[in-house]
């Protein structure tokens, strides 16, 4: 049977669970799209994916094959097993209401990856609060080395590219398909994701 | 009456309460010592500084006077006042067992500033769990903007060197005298506090 290839639409998220040793593999079908990967044990949802454990042990910014993401309790919940397009973002939190208020100044903003995580994550009993720093999947966010200043800049992926993850423990996944213009290149699309 | 001035002994760290509109001044007394740097929401400790919502604001990984530090909720939970070292660190984790065990190979490690933490915190129902990012003053982390690798420097501080933040909300603050050999030029010294 084929694993069941799941739809994510533009400017949602959804969530779901993974085995230890199952892949998960996150596809951009139209390219230059972000998708933000956040997980949770199981077992356990206190324990949280943490850029900043997983940022120090790779003494790396940018993540790529071969690379684990750690957990807040420094054990590893997912590794990176193939990536296609090899820049991603592990900096810079969901973007959210607050998000397009401060930085995008609408007066009516859409919920974001935040609200949209928040919402499917809640079944899982993982509250608002909870939700830290997530893996920005072909997100593209060059450093100034001197200045320290962030850009946003449009994803390198290219249409049908992808990333697999594997996970080493059970784990509570939340994914979306990005609803922030500038992280985009100006246009809202779908993200793709199997699990097997 | 002259505010009291605190010391945090090497490898250790402290918790106190400020109300909004005090002042915390971080003094590092010998020079290139790191201090990190939490705080939560008094009246609810699930608010807690973030710096993915913070570095995403600012756009900029290097913080200094004028900066807002945020909250995971999007509140400005401290303001930098006074800065006359520039350079700080917003991307790691507060050093720990772990730490030690993967970066440095210790067999009996320290507990770090995490651990420091924990235990401070934890007579104001603060979870080792809910520990994020800290900010780490004085800490100097260069990143190649095209490797994407960090480095973990001297920091640039010199003895007396010293950072000032405003309270903009009541807060429980978490604040320790850095572990970690590598991040304090291979010798760990006090740090001192200050909350007027």
């Amino acid at each position: 049977m084929r694993p069941e290839l799941v739809r994510i639409a533009p400017r949602t998220g959804t969530a779901f669970t993974m085995k230890a040793g199952q892949t998960l593999t996150v596809i951009d079908p139209e390219g230059e799209q972000v998708a933000d990967l956040l997980c949770f044990n199981a077992n356990d949802v206190a324990e949280v994916l943490s850029s900043g454990r997983t940022l120090d042990y790779a003494s790396r910014i940018y993540l790529t094959t071969g690379d684990p993401l750690y957990s807040n309790r420094s054990n590893v919940m997912l590794e990176i097993v193939e990536d296609v397009v090899g820049r991603h973002d592990f900096l810079l939190t969901p973007c959210s209401k607050d998000t397009f208020r401060i930085i995008y100044g609408d007066t009516d903003p859409h919920q974001g990856c935040f609200g949209n995580l928040a919402q499917a994550l809640a079944p899982y009993d993982i509250k608002p609060d909870a939700i830290p720093v997530a893996f920005n999947c072909f997100m593209n966010v060059p450093i100034d080395g001197t200045t320290g200043a962030i850009s946003v800049l449009p994803p390198l992926s290219k249409p049908g590219d992808y990333m697999k993850f594997r996970a080493r423990m059970d784990l509570i996944v939340g994914l979306t398909a990005c609803s922030a213009l500038q992280s985009n290149n100006g246009r809202l699309k779908l993200i793709e994701c199997r699990v097997e």
